[in-house]
Parts: C-alpha cells; structure tokens; sequence
C-alpha cells in the first residue's frame, strides 16, 4: 500500500470505529431498555436512541469519506480491506438515500410504539396500538420509497436484513415449503399430544442450568452474560461483550432450554467473528438469515434430538431433583418435539413454525404495497391464520398483536427465520459429511467439533461474503428447502 | 419572543437535547460498566466511551451555535431561558478550549487506567498502576494548561466539578476545619470503641431493606432502581432513569444503610429536577457540592440520629430476626457513629472524614503544579496521613491507591466532598429553623417535610443558579464550617 493510501486508510479506520462505536452504545441501550429500565425510562431513551440513530446515520453519509474510498480503490488493498471499502460503500449508500429528519422520525416512531404494544397488548387493545402502528408504517412506505422508488416497497426493507433477498425469489420457495410440510403437519397431527406433567422448575435452577449449558456448547462467560426478559434475544456488536437472554417459567423445563441452545447459537456467532475486523464494516454477519442459521442449528438440530435430551438429563436431574423424579430423556424428547399448529409463532414447533412466517410474509408484502390497511390487520391475520393452519387465534393478543416486530419497525424481517432454518438444515448436512453423525457427538456432549465446523465455516468470514456465497462454501449447496425437508422427515415423518 | 428568535430557539433546544442525550447514553454505558459489564468488554466500552466523548464535544463545540446564542441574546428570554443559554456558553467555553484528540486521549487514559488500578490494587503493585497513571496525569496538566494557560493548574480542573471554586479559597476553609475538628477528634477517642457482635446479615434482606429505606424517604421505584456494586454511586442525568448502587457485607448491616442513604441523597435529588428543564443545560445540579449537600444530609443528619436508628430498627427485627436479637437502637446508633482515625475514607466516620480530604486536596494541587511526581505518591500519602491522623496506611492498597477517582481522571473532585458537608450543615439549620426539630420528624419515620424543603429549595432550581447564590437563597448563609462544627459537636463533643 503507497504511503498516502496508508494515511487514508488510516483516516477510513477511524470513520468505521467510530461508526461501530456508535451502534455498539445503541445496541447497549436497548438491551438495557429490555433487561433493566424502569417504567418512566422510555420517554428518554426513546430520544437518546434517536439521537444515536441520527449521529449514526452522520457518521454513515459523511461526505469526505467519499474522498477515502475513492483514493483506497485506487490503492492496492488485500480481500479484507477490499471487502471492508464494499461495505462500507453499501451502508453508506443506504444511509444517503434516507434523510437524517426520517432516520430520528422511524426511531422515535418505533420506540414510542414499542412503548405502546406493551401495555396494549395485554389490554387485547388493537385500536389503542393501530394509532401508533399506522403513522409507523407510513414513515416505513416513506423509508421504502426513498431506498428504492421504483421496485417492490417490500423489497427495500428486507435488503436491510438479507442484502439482496428479494419478495419475488422468497414467495416459490415458501410455495414449496408450504407444500412439503403439509403432509408432515397431517402425519405429526396423528401422534398423541404429549405434556410434561406440571411440576415446579426453580428459577433458580433454570439459571443455573442455563449458564452450564452456555459454557458446554462453548459460550465464553468472561466475554458475555446471561440475564432474563419476555422475549430472548441476543446482542452482539460489541467484541468481548456477547450477551444474550432466556425466559423461565417454573411450570416446565423445555423453553429455557430451547431458548438457551437457540440464543447461544447467535452468541456463538458474535463471539466467533474474527479480531481482525472488530471495530470495522466486517465486523458482523452478513445477513440476519445467517445469523439465524446458527441458533436453529444449535437450536433444533441438536437441542430437538433425542441424545440431547439423553445428555442433559443427568444434569437436570442434579437441578431439578424433585421434578424429574420419574422422567426419563424419551418424556422430555417427546415434550420438546410435539407437534400441534397453535397461534403463537415462539411457542411453535419446528413443522408448523414456517407457516407463521408464511403469514406475517404475506401480510407485510400487502401493507408496504399499500393493498392492506393497519385497520385491516386483524381480520387479515384471522383469515391467513385460519388458511395456512386452519385454526383462530383466541384474541389479537395471540393474534396480530403477539409480535414486537411490527411494533419496532421491522418489517422484511421475519423471512430471515425461514431462511435460517433453510441454511441451518443444510449446515448439518455439511457438518455430517464431514464429521459424521450429529447425534453421536451430541450424545457424548461433544460439542467442539461442531462449533469448530461453523467457525470455519461461517463465523470467522464475517461480513465479508455475502450470505449466498458464505453458504455455497460452507455447504457446497444452493439455497433450497430439500435439507430441512429429509431433516423434519427424519425427525417426525 | 420575535418570531425570528422562536425558529432560534427551537434549533437551539434541539442542539441542548443532542448534547444531553449523549451524555445520558455515556453515563448508561458507564453505569453497565459498573455493574454489569462482562470482564473482556472493558477495550470494547473503553472505545465506546471515547467515541461518545468525542462526539458529544463536537457537538458542544459545534460553530453554527454561536450565531444561535447571539441571536437569541439580542431576544427577549425568561430567566429560564437566558439561564439555558448562559450555561451553554460557560460548556462551550471550556469544551472549546479542549482539542477533540485530547478528549479521546483523555477518555481513553481513563478507562485504561481504571481497569490497570482494579487489577493493580488487590495486588498490591503500585508501579503498575504508576504506569498508566504517569501518562493521564499528564494529559491532565495538558487539559489545565488548554483550560487557563496562566492560573493555578488546579483551579481549571476543580472549576469542572464546582464552577467558580478556587484552591486558594479552600485553602483557609480547610485550615479552619482543621483546626476545629482537632478537639473533637482527641475527644472521640476517648470513648470507648464499639463494634456489633459478629452475626449473619442476609444479602437478601440487606436489599429488601435497601427497598423499603429508599422507598421511606421518597425515592420513585417507577423512575429508577437499585443494583449492587463494589463502590457505591448515583447515576442520574435521565429523566424518569434514576440509578444506584449500594454495598452489601454479610457481616454487618450499617454499611449498606448509610450507603442507601447517601446514594437516595443523590437519587432524590436527580428525581427533583423539574421536568421544565429536560434535555436542557439546567437539567444538572450547579456542582457536586451542591449534589454531595443532599447525600451528606440524608446520610448523616438523618442517618446518624439516634432517632433514625430507634424508626429503622423495627424493620431491622423483620428483615434480620437472628441478627437482630438482644441488640437495640442505642447500639446501632453508637455502631454508626464511632470515631476512629483508620485509614480508609469511605469508611472513615464523619469526624475525622474531612481529614482524609484535606490530604487528597494538599496532594493534587502539589502534583498538579509538577511539585510531586507520580513515583513519589505514596511517600507524600503515608507522610500526609501520618500528619494529618496520626497513622500509616497497612500498604499502597489500603493508601494511596484506595480510592478509584485518580484512576478515573478525577483531579479536583475531591474537595466537593467537603464542601458537600458544610452545605449539608447548613441546609439542616435552615430546615430547623423553618420545621423544628428534625429528629422529632426522623423520629416519626416523616421524611417529606425533610424532602419538600430540599426539592423547594435546592431540587427544582436545576443548574439555574450557581451554588454559591443557591445556598445563600436556600439557607440564608454564606459558605462557612460553624454549621458543621456545631452539628458534630452536638453529636460528638
């Protein structure tokens, strides 16, 4: 590199650390916001986010920046550099077209529907939410519209999530799914229900189980922590400071555990991206599609098998001494493998999951397009939900109004849960072949080999491959639904 | 107000709501780093913080404000206003003189020394730590010489924390206190000294307690919470966010109250601050002294009453049953408040606790002026104490490198404390004088009559008046020590 791109470079590192700086602190603030603030807290970190989103998004279009990546593409750069000026280019051109007045708008628009989807969901009030959602969904048609005036609306918010995706290429592949599952909805509906028998679960025990099961599938506890909300999630960005979280509920066992193998998989992720590009456009998954491949590996192909449940039962019999009296591994399998189509997309299992995403896709497609009205949400839910499942929801609480997505602006986002179990089948596949049968290592708790495998193979690229290109490599596959099909087969056909 | 001057203002506001913001977000990221923060985040956070620092002085030193100021102060302003503006020239007028680089030097030094000194002191290794200290303070003679080229370097520091303060003003201040606090000291120590039996104090109920104290004196649960941390402190500057830490040994049960009490004085006070002024430059108090007069009062004329401890003691008998039995309020009260030169401030009792600041105030401004150097600290220290409370320290640990704020950059911090304890005195007098006795209210468990005077008279003027003008109008005085010296000696003579 000539000396001058070695100070331009220098000045472009600078650009992104800041830029990552910045999106570290807000990421921060809203695990915060889920984990720990008071009731009178939101109004101001409504606006400190929103004042985050708009330094955030001056950061991203500063114009003298320009003027770097012009001199860097002139300059002899290696893949990594090259990969992080692409990047770059493609945030930068996406923040360009949104004006800073609309970034503060979305962001205080979100909050403040966030805010509102709290308490009016358990008043089962749409009415009371629709009056934040539709001005919400207006400024994202406006987000919309300056991203891309000319395609798909629907298409210039899922770009956000899976660069390059698009409505038109996800609707054949959800036709098929949708096709394919339904004998395996009809099979598993044969099998006779299944419940653990309601004993009590100490939370107590639950945390600590949880942190064992963290640390065995390789969560490094120095560099994360494990803390409880509603809904688990987990945030990354932040190199050495992986944090996830984990629901309890001391009638039963299983959603801990599930959502533990589920969120560690994407801490696994964040803890896995390599040094060399902290602080830089690299320095994160490619898609949140590929991101979610991980935590439905770890998630349903291991969490789902019957070895698992084989190797974990010692240690819940340790936890739970009482309740377990009497439990073998095969009751806790057959609790975490019930097949039922049910209204609530978190507690689905893993055959009828993808329709739930198959409705909010259609939806969502038909608002941006401005076919379908907030008012019109409800009986929009209860017709698809009754199509595709053939069930209604008990209330627009575990109707229309079960998500926070909606609520916080992410529209395009719920295909990437689809595509993450599509990646996530065919993962296993490549793991398989190369390292033989999953069980077996399950089984016997070994969880490096696979860990190892997805390091390789997925975490330590980064953002530097597209997520297509990523897994083509990782799996020497195309995108399809034939993996996850032979997986559920296998599983409960 | 012209019309002109309204689009002013609005522009003006924004640009106080920006700067406030940031703040609030840097203080949530170091409050996590306090109480949450894995170990490996710490270079993560540490960039974090110094990218918040550097953007949130740009934009205090953002140029376009100036002609916003002028504008606005040829218009007509209500003395709420012209107070915003007042107070955003005296930030911008420091912030100006600071070059952005030496900000984020400055931040950076910090965290990287903070973390040096949390693993350097419970080895003992005072040259580790002299090694990152030695460079901040020289970045702190930096920070002085760009604030006042030409005054005592400690005074540009000791005017962050208490606009206005001068080291030669407090000079005869501390004089004074030293000479008067002698005879009370040498006749404390006759008293026998006193210690409660060593029983088992739960965390648990040590929290709750924390709970119902906080809650007793007035603090908003809705608007903040309480967590647990190695160094008790308040974090506040978001409306309706509210934080603090207290302390908990199992072995005894004062520490954790009089923390709580301290911290509530700080808390309350954040929770005071009128709603008028939010995301505005008045949304502060006008210095630490003034913050440290509500945590002195809540934590020492309140809570070392004897009358506190008879009101706290029925809730000690519930939370501490075992503990608690054969003890009464008289022995709590005289566990609280037992004099005895020790070497350790925060432990220090309130007699000799000026003592231990005197020696920080007289070494800074030696180290400020280049008289002392930083290999030299722990000589000046141990011959400090040993003049000024008639011990050595066990070790540099337990001495010169107890406390976390040199670390931290805090020069000129120091004396706020002392200052905090004058003012405190004197806002008790004043509250005496207009309510009557304010044992028979603590007596009586009302703490509102204590609490509606503060928030009349300190809370709700923000940073609307300096500190000075503000204790004058509060409590009819000027800054002085007889206040303080007449309530220890009715405590203590």
């Amino acid at each position: 590199v000539p000396e001058l791109a070695v100070a331009s470079w220098t000045r472009f590192a600078d650009w992104m650390a800041t830029v990552s700086d910045l999106r570290g602190a807000a990421a921060l603030l809203r695990w915060d916001r889920e984990t720990a603030m008071p009731p009178a807290g939101a109004e101001g970190r409504a606006h400190q986010l929103a004042t985050l989103a708009a330094l955030h998004h001056r950061e991203l279009v500063r114009p003298e920046v320009d003027d770097l990546i012009a001199e860097l593409e002139g300059a002899e750069l290696d893949a990594h550099q090259a990969a992080m000026v692409r990047e770059a280019e493609r945030d930068r051109e996406r923040a360009t077209r949104l004006p800073e007045e609309l970034v503060r708008a979305l962001s205080e628009a979100c909050s403040r529907s966030v805010d509102v989807w709290h308490e009016a969901r358990p008043r089962n009030d749409f009415a009371a939410f629709a009056a934040v959602l539709e001005p919400l969904v207006e400024l994202k048609r406006e987000e919309a519209a300056a991203l891309d005036g000319d395609g798909e609306p629907y298409d210039a918010l899922l770009d956000e999530f899976e660069p390059g995706a698009r409505a038109a290429d996800l609707e054949p592949v959800f036709a098929e799914l949708r096709l394919r599952l339904a004998p395996l909805v009809a099979a598993a509906a044969e099998r006779p229900a299944f419940e653990l028998r309601r004993r009590r679960w100490p939370a107590s025990g639950q945390l600590a189980l949880a942190r064992e099961l963290a640390s065995a599938v390789g969560f490094d506890g120095r560099a994360g922590l494990i803390a409880e909300s509603a809904h688990p999630f987990t945030n990354g960005n932040h190199r050495g400071d992986v944090r996830f979280t984990t629901r309890m509920d001391e009638g039963e066992p299983i959603g801990n555990i599930t959502a533990v193998l589920h969120e560690a998989g994407h801490a696994l992720y964040e803890q896995g991206l390599p040094e060399a590009y902290e602080r830089t456009t690299l320095y994160d998954a490619p898609s949140l599609g590929a991101h979610e491949s991980q935590s439905r590996l770890w998630e349903n192909h291991v969490g789902r098998s019957p070895a698992f449940w084989r190797w974990v039962a010692p240690a819940m019999r340790r936890h739970f001494p009482e309740a377990m009296d009497g439990l073998e591994p095969a009751d806790l399998h057959r609790a975490a493998t019930l097949v039922r189509p049910s209204p609530i997309r978190v507690a689905a299992d893993e055959v009828t999951y993808n329709l739930h995403i198959v409705l909010r896709f259609e939806i969502e497609v038909a608002l941006m397009r401005g076919d379908l009205a907030v008012r019109d949400l409800p009986g929009a839910w209860d017709e698809g939900l009754e199509r595709l499942l053939g069930l209604r929801p008990p209330s627009d609480a575990d109707g229309v109004m079960q998500d926070i997505h909606w609520a916080d602006g992410l529209i395009g986002y719920f295909p990437t849960y689809t595509l993450g179990n599509l990646y996530a089948a065919q993962l296993a596949e490549a793991f398989e072949e190369r390292h033989g049968d999953l069980e077996a290592h399950v089984e016997r708790g070994e969880f490096a080999p696979l860990l190892d495998f997805l390091r390789e193979r997925v975490h330590r690229h980064g953002r530097r491959l597209g997520t297509p290109e990523l897994m083509r490599r990782a799996t020497g596959r195309e995108l399809g639904v034939d993996a996850f099909v032979a997986h559920l087969t296998a599983a409960y056909g």
